[in-house]
């Protein structure tokens, strides 16, 4: 197709470049959106077509100065973002023009990327947007941090944050495939009634209109054996205030947090860790890279045999990144939020 | 002896009382000072004149309302503490008059205990405030919490909090038999000094006059394999902020927390465990109650060779008990707190 036989210099490539370290919540005004041409990808390297992003509570901490598990995104270069894409031009032997891959794309129309960096994936399987999602970084965050740290054992409770979200709805569901009982806290009716309606859960607490301590004794009679948290804050202090004996809380982030001006505020309950012999472990999905194609497996086979839901929540329009990842930490959004950038 | 053969209506038993649940600060006016008749051992039981009782932060939270690992001192009830005495009159066949144990007496001159609850000591072995210490529940907590939640491996760095105390010198210690390198956290010159020159610490930080993020750097420059907390509040802040990766840090106690009137201080830097994929980990030494006597055979042959030292802070005369408690908490004590209620 004539279509990958560019002429690369006729390409313009959007971009959104970090401008200013964020104070409080991101906003539009941290970035620049810059038109460039495209570059030519070198050996080794693509050019990719990037037709969704996927905007992730992480990002913020990106944009942070100081040391933590990846390095912050510098001023003046292209955000950090998970993409999928096709690719256009290909200078590895691995990939060929047509292919769809996912990785660390940025937020801008093309990306020149490491053919390593890349990972090729079926388009047949499932709609695209999913592997930005329950068969994507998010949904392996989930795998790993609940089977790997949280060790879930059948007919234990499984307490989950950020319920709807994009992790948080799979390790719901995982917890329900390995015979636990599995509670989400999510915001607002619809959220709750979509977690237990649509993907299984045996309850929900919005946190919104309900005394999320009141329901989590109603919910979790015998106290909670596992706590997937997303959000930190007063949600993470109610719950260990609540924990069993023995209990596990795996500490995957902490939304709540992210865009706070003062310092973060810390679990002022974790002395229940003392009284329970708890553990609180945290992670990020990089530590069990090796581990990918084992969790991507498991993913798949759990989608395809229907025992694992998702839903996407999609914004038009790689302009609107500023917007929509406000719309993010608001939690306005509903399911894996993704930018369509272009067509498929 | 006919010390033994007592008339039980002429012993006269001094008791500390815990009248009022105390707000901030423990104060003398928290208990009512009585004395009565000591009480007649039923079957099972045993009459112990104590001798050293056992001066512990944990008793600030046995003193509170609310659920935890164990019921709070009814109000009314003689003030719950851990002691050393002597059998003076046995309804058990397992004990016998003249024989030494250790238990939990409470605070007072005599003690009627379930023979079942007492352990029987080797008084030639060691001084006997040592078994409220190194060679007690002290010295339980440090084995069990740093071998089985810490997992030290040789050539790690181990930091402890409290380091001059009677849990923190043990931890130091045993750091050092299994090849770590350990760093003591402790208030003043006196102890910096002492956890180094006669415990064998590799070095310590005098929280008090020095820098603690500076010396951590200096000290731990691969960063912290194993914290040992017990003091939470704004150290473990700090310690956090320097893990190591796949650190663990292990929560045995906040002293510096349990008498705060306001709600407790959180670990505001806890996603340092996120970044590091670190643990936190809580305990309670009763929780190892079936392990005690391979760890009291590790610490006695640790005690009897030579590897394991330990210092012991006494204070004259029952009547002292609440000062002396304040004592505690404000960290005047160095070494092992206890106060001598008789003569041996």
């Amino acid at each position: 197709m004539c279509e990958y036989e560019l002429d690369m210099s006729t390409i313009q490539n959007r971009q959104f470049k970090l401008t200013s370290r964020p104070v409080g919540m991101v906003k539009r005004g941290d970035f620049e959106f810059v038109t460039t041409p495209a570059a030519e990808p070198g050996p080794g390297e693509a050019l990719v077509r990037v037709l969704y992003l996927s905007l992730d509570p992480a990002m913020r901490g990106w944009m942070n100065e100081g040391r933590s598990y990846i390095a912050p995104v510098g001023l003046g270069e292209v955000m950090r973002a998970g993409g999928i894409g096709r690719v256009v031009v290909s200078k590895d032997s691995s990939l060929a023009v047509g292919d769809t891959v996912v990785g660390m794309t940025g937020v801008q129309d093309y990306a020149i990327a490491n053919a390593k960096g890349l990972t090729k994936v079926d388009s047949r399987l499932a709609p695209l947007p999913r592997y930005l999602g329950a068969l994507g970084m998010p949904g392996l965050t989930a795998y790993f941090g609940l089977l790997d740290i949280g060790q879930p054992k059948e007919g234990e409770t499984v307490v989950v944050s950020a319920a709807a979200g994009a992790v948080g709805g799979v390790v719901g569901q995982i917890a329900r495939i390995k015979g636990c009982r599995a509670i989400g806290i999510a915001g607002g009716p619809d959220k709750c009634r979509y977690i237990v309606e649509e993907l299984g859960f045996d309850a929900s607490i919005d946190y919104k209109n309900e005394d999320v301590r009141a329901a989590l004794a109603q919910h979790c009679p015998k106290g909670i054996d596992i706590y997937f948290d997303n959000v930190g804050g007063d949600i993470l202090d109610i719950v260990l205030s609540a924990l069993a004996r023995r209990a596990r809380v795996i500490i995957c982030g902490a939304i709540s947090q992210y865009n706070a001006r003062e310092s973060i505020q810390g679990p002022r309950n974790y002395l229940s860790l003392l009284i329970n012999h708890a553990l609180m472990e945290g992670f990020v999905v990089f530590d069990y890279a090796a581990r990918y194609p084992e969790g991507m497996q498991a993913l798949a086979g759990w989608t395809l045999n229907g025992k694992l839901k998702a839903r996407e929540d999609i914004v038009e329009g790689l302009e609107t990144f500023p917007d929509t990842l406000q719309k993010l930490f608001r939690g306005d959004n509903f399911g894996k939020l993704v930018i369509k950038v272009a067509d498929e």
